[in-house]
């Protein structure tokens, strides 16, 4: 059976990890910074050493290109980023991109032509050091004139960026594509479950939809010795409450969706004045819209309940939220099927990160895998999955690529 | 029966609110400001115009002062403080400087020669602009030269401000005084208790101490869309449960004290990322230090089991506390008996404020009272109390000095 060089595999990890390094195992790579551009310019020499033909899109998105024979004019696409949150993992991206090169590489020195022209992607800006998930939303035609204004950097930091990497507003507002069959992408799990549940892969049934709100409970500034305390309208009562409430909620009706209040802050804001605003930044996640509505008609009657309580008043702003990608269910067998065949146990679980995929999942049939995280760590230099994790994926991301020549050959 | 000039009382107050004056009725007069160095220079012009003697010392402490014949040694003061919070209210301070000012005048008009030497203090800086009750320190002998280190101000600030007021460090570390022999302060409540109880005058039996901790809930950053929520160690879980436990023991069981925490923050504070790491200012308030201890105790027992309940770790910084001042009975006494010629009506209570009279307390004897704050209201430009009640105020200011030469003399 055919299988990747993992010692090759291996060697370009270790490579790469060495572009961006930040000392203790990990790598900081913000998109189109000089440490991603220098690992732009490492991806193009490893497509160009193994003899696999070099593409880049209007939103700065590489591919390695292996060309059925005769050339098929719609392609199968797989990957996924190489660049990094600030002091991220080696592993965040990078393993999926790798594993998708290896597997072309792998084909190509065994002279197997697939039946479909097969690309390896590295995407532009998935951590959201400029928007996030950028150069997949240009890949399928959803990237607007307006994302550039809500844009984290300014607006010539950003031109710069995109100059330095050979690209332009204009040219990514041109980079849709009509000519994918299908995609898969290979990632970290980033949580415990497979480590948990001692398991190989984690095929991915939906990405889930992501919703914040910024949360205002309001009372009364008062001073906090004078006011006695049953005639005060504490804002951070009603917050207080308002956490706990929440979180008992959603654990025990919508699990495995999740909450979190990541952020919380109280004004005026000092030791001897009782709060009159407290802000809090609220999340929800979960694999199904209508669960997530739901969840937020029940979430916001808790916030109500709370003031309530506490004789205070409560506001929230909507920010534009992730919808729930669900997964195809030809892509996901395919995974299976090429799991099953190289004796990989698998079980099917909700991502709960956002990826590229999502995107993908817009414009043509995907699916998603993950392999092991240790002890669930990511975005953070301590991320590690064991070699033998990589060398699974990886070995899975070419029979997975072998499978759906076949299903959509 | 003796009675100050209501007419002139008001006119004070009137003209003294438009030195700093805000525009909507309050005052800004930071210490040692332009505008709180104007309302100094107004209140040496009344003094002149009242042709009382005026001094100031070595911590800038104004006073007007009425010499017994023979001229006593030793002196009873009264008064308050001219300075502000910024955008604070026209009473708060001022009406005390301004009746002790108005008793004095009443006296020497009606060529009344008190048993003992009288004087009308404005202390300075009050208010903390430059670390607090700063004047009455100095009086009092427990200024040191590490206090001007913990300035809100940078030195160069502190400096300029202290040679405008004609004073320095060296001064005011000098000013410590020996000839006190009683102390009173007039003060608006900024509480709502006499105006609910209906009562003209609230006797102060203690000013409360104040204990300000800084708490830290420790927990584990974690991804909030991949980390199970029963796998995390959210600091905000604990912190949230703290205030909530706090507030109901602290109700259920030291009341009339007090809690408050006015201040919370989450690290490393983002939509998607569990808080790791969480702040609370807690500053608790009773009359007793016995019971101050206790509450202590209490309080950091919650917080273990706060933590513990969420598996989260805390600890607690101490900053310098305020001690409870309980008041003096001769004085207390002295006040009553006023009131009571002047049919007022009045209780006794603790004071949930910090006042110049604590600092006083411990030289003399000493004693403070209240007249009503509608509704509460102070540091804000909606501080109001009635006419009627600073005219009772400053006739009781009046009788009870006239007591407390009797008492002492």
């Amino acid at each position: 059976m055919l299988r990747i060089n993992e010692s090759r595999l291996l060697n370009d990890i270790a490579e790469l990890a060495r572009i961006g390094a930040t000392g203790d195992g990990g790598v900081s790579r913000p998109a189109l910074t000089p440490a991603d551009l220098e690992a732009r310019a490492w991806f193009r020499r490893k497509i160009a050493e193994a003899g696999l033909d070099y593409a880049m899109d209007g939103a700065g998105n590489q591919s390695a290109i292996l060309r059925s024979d005769p050339p098929s004019e719609k392609r199968i696409l797989a990957g996924s980023h190489l660049d990094s949150v600030p002091n991220g993992g080696r592993y965040d991206g990078a393993l999926g991109v790798l594993a998708a090169l290896e597997a072309l590489r792998t084909l190509k020195e065994n002279d197997i032509a697939p039946a479909l022209t097969l690309e390896a992607v590295n995407f532009t800006d998935e951590e959201s050091a400029i928007m996030g998930l950028m150069g997949s939303k240009a890949l399928v035609g959803q990237l607007t004139a307006a994302d550039f204004e809500r844009s984290r950097l300014e607006a010539d930091e950003l031109d710069r960026r995109f100059a330095a990497a050979g690209i332009s507003r204009k040219s990514m507002l041109r980079a849709a594509r009509d000519d994918v069959l299908a995609w898969v992408e290979l990632h970290i799990e980033q949580g415990m479950r497979l480590e948990s549940a001692v398991l190989d892969i984690g095929v991915v049934d939906a990405i889930v939809g992501i919703r914040s709100l910024h949360v205002t409970f309001r009372g009364e500034a008062a001073h906090a010795g004078t006011k006695p305390m049953h005639l005060r309208r504490d804002a951070l009562w009603g917050a207080a409450q308002f956490v706990l409430r929440a979180r008992q909620h959603v654990m025990a009706n919508y699990s495995p969706g999740v909450c979190n209040v990541g952020l919380i802050s109280a004004r005026p804001g000092a030791f001897n004045i009782v709060p009159a605003e407290v802000y809090c930044a609220l999340e929800f996640r979960h694999g199904s819209d209508d669960e997530m509505d739901r969840m937020q008609a029940d979430l916001t009657r808790l916030m109500n309940e709370c003031a309530l309580e506490f004789d205070l008043s409560v506001s929230y702003e909507e920010t534009p939220a992730v919808i729930p990608a669900g997964m195809n269910e030809q892509v996901m067998r395919a995974i299976e099927r090429g799991a099953d065949s190289l004796g990989l146990s698998h079980e099917r679980m909700l991502s709960f990160a956002g990826h590229d995929t999502q995107n993908m999942a817009s414009i043509a049939p995907a699916a998603m895998y993950f392999v092991p995280s240790v002890a669930g760590i990511s975005h953070n230099p301590k991320e590690f999955t064991r070699e033998a994790d990589c060398v699974k994926g990886a070995n899975l991301m070419l029979h997975t690529l072998l499978e759906l020549t076949k299903e959509f050959g």
